[in-house]
């Protein structure tokens, strides 16, 4: 079986959100899984230089405006969450703890929480809001959320940022297709071609 | 007759040279026009506290392998220039220069620059390239070269440029459809449903 696609992404990237909703589909029309491995861009952006695309002079007011368009063109629902961006250290942690302890509920976890945060508006920096998500995606949330706080678990997601970063992720979403890396919602019809017909 | 698509580029950036070998076609379609407007990303970047993409930490090498594997999905010849980037205020100024005694040869000569960058490897901020470039556009090339050191041609360039910022023009190559701002090769697939059936 072919391996699986490496998406990695951050709870308050707009343009994760909208890749996620659409990484399943274009993955299974090509027989492939999907690995969620979430990465936290405040890390990511110390080492490339960069910001939050909203807080860039001129562009970050096109940001805002391209969000709700991108979403549109792709037929998703989208609401500027405030505040923005958020801290998604602790619902990082909680994919890791998942992945350790039930990882059949990973994916429902991760699309339950794009959609909290940018559809419903739900803050997913607070504990409470987690807790709530983590249950209504069948897991035992308040247990899960306890295990974020074990030093093994901080380390596990402070270990995995840094080994992306150290492979080249330097944004979100981005992907890996056998080694290969593709950075952005944008990439999605490379992406596609590359599953379909091979390196090109 | 609807409004031209308005393009704005650099010579300088890959994506611009991507998307110029696209658009006529992108606009024909809609009957649309291109009105072809030179900015320069140096003093874009100013302004936004941006970087060369390829200045950018891990970011950079990712954008030499996007440069090419785009160019490839797009079925264009592509060349990565040394040296890169150069300056492309006198190849812009050249563009002010026959938009006013030759505007009938300004689209042949903005896509034969940058084929002479972006596939032959020419230089184009070198005076006789430049002279060359615009011989071969069919414009009297050693005129057009002289009249771009005028002072008025200068100022002109840099009140567009700076007027460009003014609208939100924050990197290369940046649309405006009726007003509506795009920005980005990547989101020419927008502009296309824009034009075909009205905003989204």
């Amino acid at each position: 079986m072919a391996a699986s696609i490496e998406f990695f992404f951050d709870f308050s990237s707009p343009y994760s959100y909208l890749a996620c909703e659409q990484i399943e589909a274009l993955a299974a029309r090509h027989g492939r899984g999907v690995d969620y491995q979430p990465t936290l861009l405040g890390a990511v952006f110390r080492v490339s230089g960069m910001r939050p695309l909203t807080e860039i002079p001129v562009k970050g007011d096109y940001s805002r405006h391209d969000f709700l368009r991108s979403a549109r063109y792709a037929g998703l629902p989208f609401v500027m969450p405030e505040p923005f961006p958020i801290s998604t250290v602790q619902a990082a942690r909680a994919c890791h703890v998942l992945r350790a302890q039930a990882p059949a509920l990973l994916r429902e976890f991760v699309q339950r929480a794009f959609r909290a945060y940018f559809v419903q508006g739900r803050n997913l920096a607070e504990a409470e809001v987690l807790r709530a998500v983590l249950d209504e995606s069948g897991a035992p949330g308040a247990r899960v959320l306890e295990d974020t706080g074990r030093p093994e678990v901080k380390e596990e997601l402070k270990r995995a940022v840094e080994a992306s970063i150290a492979r080249g992720v330097f944004g979100a979403p981005f992907f890996f297709i056998d080694g290969e890396p593709f950075w952005g919602n944008d990439r999605l019809p490379q992406m596609e071609r590359w599953l379909a017909s091979g390196p090109f």
